[in-house]
């Protein structure tokens, strides 16, 4: 949507919220339709080809409205949850389909859904293990609890152990920055020969560093096979695998018991909103609290689900909303386009750099990030960051890669075209040059 | 705003979003302000008087815009935490003044704050423990902690335990469904006499189910002198306490290492915006992590407060834009106004069931929620909110206070005058009148 029909649009929204506004005490307090009343008045699959807004806002007027807060708010989640699985071709067990319980679930962040997944994973091997040991205690076998993850994993994995109160250990990663089976299995053989209960693996799908992608396909059969939860965070790759092309990084997902990612990062989806799909099993027993207040009569019916169950806050916002607007304005096409652009923009910086010899590409470049630096010293890099920074053209956030300090440029702009990339590069070349210029002086001085 | 402004406004909000848009590539990428930069741009109180729409906007134009998203975001919030906490003349410790860290924090919803407070109590509690014996694990510690709250308080309290994996106690509340210093001390004196170890606290103002009040004054003597952390929740209640004559309700929050209220809930401001303080002291010590892409130049300034140590997620939104226009165009003034309405719509309401002899009200009405029943038995009860919610002209949720079925009206729609009050008290008789006649009918038959 451009800004002239960003213009007309959000005018008759202003409108449509003011009507609805004016005629408030003519509406009834509480829906009149029974649970499950949504899912079959919207198609199974996200559309191919884009939609009008007009179509979508008599829909809202016609499917969501009589739903009201509740439990369209719920319904709507559910189904675009299963529209945005189906996309990245997720396996059948991530998704509600025709039952009332499971599927996916919006949260906030991909830390949450990170925590809530160890907090789940906790929970189940504690039951697990006191129906076996009756005699011990929660704190007892929390102490030898153990979540792993890459050394390239996000610092809110790290955040999630804290909270959870188990210990992390991070599994070296390899030449390209990836989690192999050889490191997990030795983690974990040495692990439980101490008398540790390893119990969670985050597999990191996209590395916030330099977007690599841990060995699903390794990692998967020994998760598995060891009976640990593991947790796919793919926060930030995660929109791409809605592309044929890019869904093999996604292979071994069927490993999988949840799985993470953000449409607020690549997905044109408004921050906030992040995608969190776990397969049929005993998430919600985490958190399952059942107050007089709270109570309904479909409570035990098996007809709904309860999203409190599923996250940490009781409240929640309606942000399947968001999805269902933009996924329908874009079609999967025009979002499968957009991830395309995006990552051919980013092979054409590599590009750019591959030609300029002062510079190094310092990881394999697969999505919308490339990580480069000056062939040189950290100290070398740092001041030609700094320079970029201070110029305020563009902006770019750093990372230590094996302790070398490497830039990160980030394609993640809706706007950005070919001439942007270009306009950037050349910009990055112009501060190289100082640096080196003035770090050619300092050495000369030095001899001097 | 009445609907016909929100029109003109909101069309307004629109241009401005199409203008930022179409005028994006002139902008800087990166801020020039200084941390620090917009305190003193800002009053250091909030208006009594409303101030008009344009000279908001104004500001945004003046005052947000050139700090961009940070700094913007997290010092705006900070400073309306800080006006916020003047109006409910928190203590000094409570907030960031003139000093760079510190004050409050928006969370999502109170189930965070509670949780977010507890993770801290135990990690002051568990580094405290281990400073004096390094040979404790945490999972030790965490065995032998305990956290109370009174049997009033809200599901979240019990879910933050859980998540926390630590144990909670309910305290059993006096004969006004309040926690007394009696009742606590008792329970604190059995579990240290048993070998574990209180830390943690959490007082409940304006309880959900009846809006009782824990004593502050008593409950916050006793957990200053045993060292445990004191967490208050006024999750609803909050609010009240702008207006002067409910400011006594607040009393003893001067013992409270954190306090949290929604303005979400009642103060006008949208969903979710939880609003929490923190004494000075180590709540970010429970979550810091500083992986470098998240490293910046004002780390350890002091001048500035990393937000993401104060909560759950890493990601934030500009949430206290609400506040900021909520408290600018309603002014202190406005928003007591609000309150004072609200309760006396509530106690309006009191009075009309005190004058029918079926009804009975089952708990103080102090703030704008009315908790009453039928003279009889819960399934009479039961079957009067059946009924009154199955007609859908209102919508009443339930309660449990000591076993008895309540129904519970509550005062909380922006726009509720006198005349709703009483047209839905006309609706209750009529559908008690009916589920009385239809009992007096079966009584009768199980007579003949």
């Amino acid at each position: 949507m451009n800004a002239s029909e960003f213009r007309r649009r959000g005018k008759e929204m202003v409108d449509y919220v003011a009507d609805y506004l004016e005629g408030i005490e003519g509406r009834q307090v509480f829906p009149d339709v029974d649970p499950g009343y949504l899912r079959p008045l919207i198609p199974t699959t996200a559309p191919q080809e884009p939609e009008t807004f007009e179509a979508i806002i008599e829909d809202v007027e016609k499917i969501i409205m009589p739903g009201a807060a509740s439990p369209a708010c719920t319904e709507l989640e559910t189904v675009m949850m299963d529209w945005l699985g189906k996309m990245l071709q997720l396996p059948e067990a991530f998704l509600a389909g025709e039952a009332g319980e499971g599927g996916g679930v919006i949260q906030g962040t991909a830390s949450e859904a990170t925590l809530v997944a160890l907090l789940a994973a906790r929970t189940k091997v504690t039951r697990r293990l006191q129906a076996a040991s009756p005699e011990l205690t929660q704190a007892a076998i929390m102490e030898k609890l153990v979540a792993y993850a890459s050394d390239q994993a996000h610092s809110s994995v790290e955040k999630a152990g804290l909270i959870g109160g188990v210990r992390l250990k991070a599994i070296p990663s390899d030449g390209k920055f990836a989690m192999r089976a050889s490191a997990l299995q030795e983690a974990l053989e040495r692990d439980k020969a101490a008398g540790l209960i390893p119990f969670f693996v985050v597999a990191t799908l996209g590395t916030t560093s330099c977007c690599s992608f841990d060995n699903l396909l390794e990692v998967g059969p020994i998760c598995h096979k060891e009976g640990l939860w593991l947790h796919v965070d793919a926060a930030y790759a995660g929109s791409a695998f809605i592309c044929p092309e890019f869904r093999h990084l996604l292979n071994g997902v069927e490993f999988a018991d949840s799985f993470n990612f953000n449409p607020h990062k690549w997905l044109l989806v408004n921050f906030d909103c992040s995608a969190m799909w776990v397969k049929r099993t005993d998430l919600t027993g985490a958190f399952r609290l059942d107050p007089v207040y709270l109570r309904h009569s479909h409570q035990d019916s098996g007809l709904i689900t309860d999203y409190r169950h599923w996250q940490l806050p009781l409240g929640r916002r309606f942000r399947s909303l968001k999805m269902w607007f933009v996924f329908r304005m874009y079609g999967v096409k025009g979002l499968q386009a957009y991830i395309r652009k995006h990552v051919q923009l980013s092979h054409a910086f590599e590009a750019l750099v591959r030609q300029d010899t002062r510079f190094e590409i310092c990881a394999e470049v697969i999505l919308g990030l490339v990580c480069f630096r000056l062939k040189g010293s950290n100290k070398l890099n740092e001041a030609l960051l700094e320079s970029i920074n201070s110029a305020k053209k563009i902006h770019l956030v750093p990372c230590s890669l094996r302790d070398r300090f490497v830039l990160r440029f980030a394609i993640c702009s809706r706007t950005v075209e070919l001439a942007h990339v270009q306009l950037a590069w050349e910009h990055i070349q112009e501060m190289a040059a100082t640096v080196l210029r003035a770090q050619g002086e300092e050495k000369a001085e030095i001899k001097n």
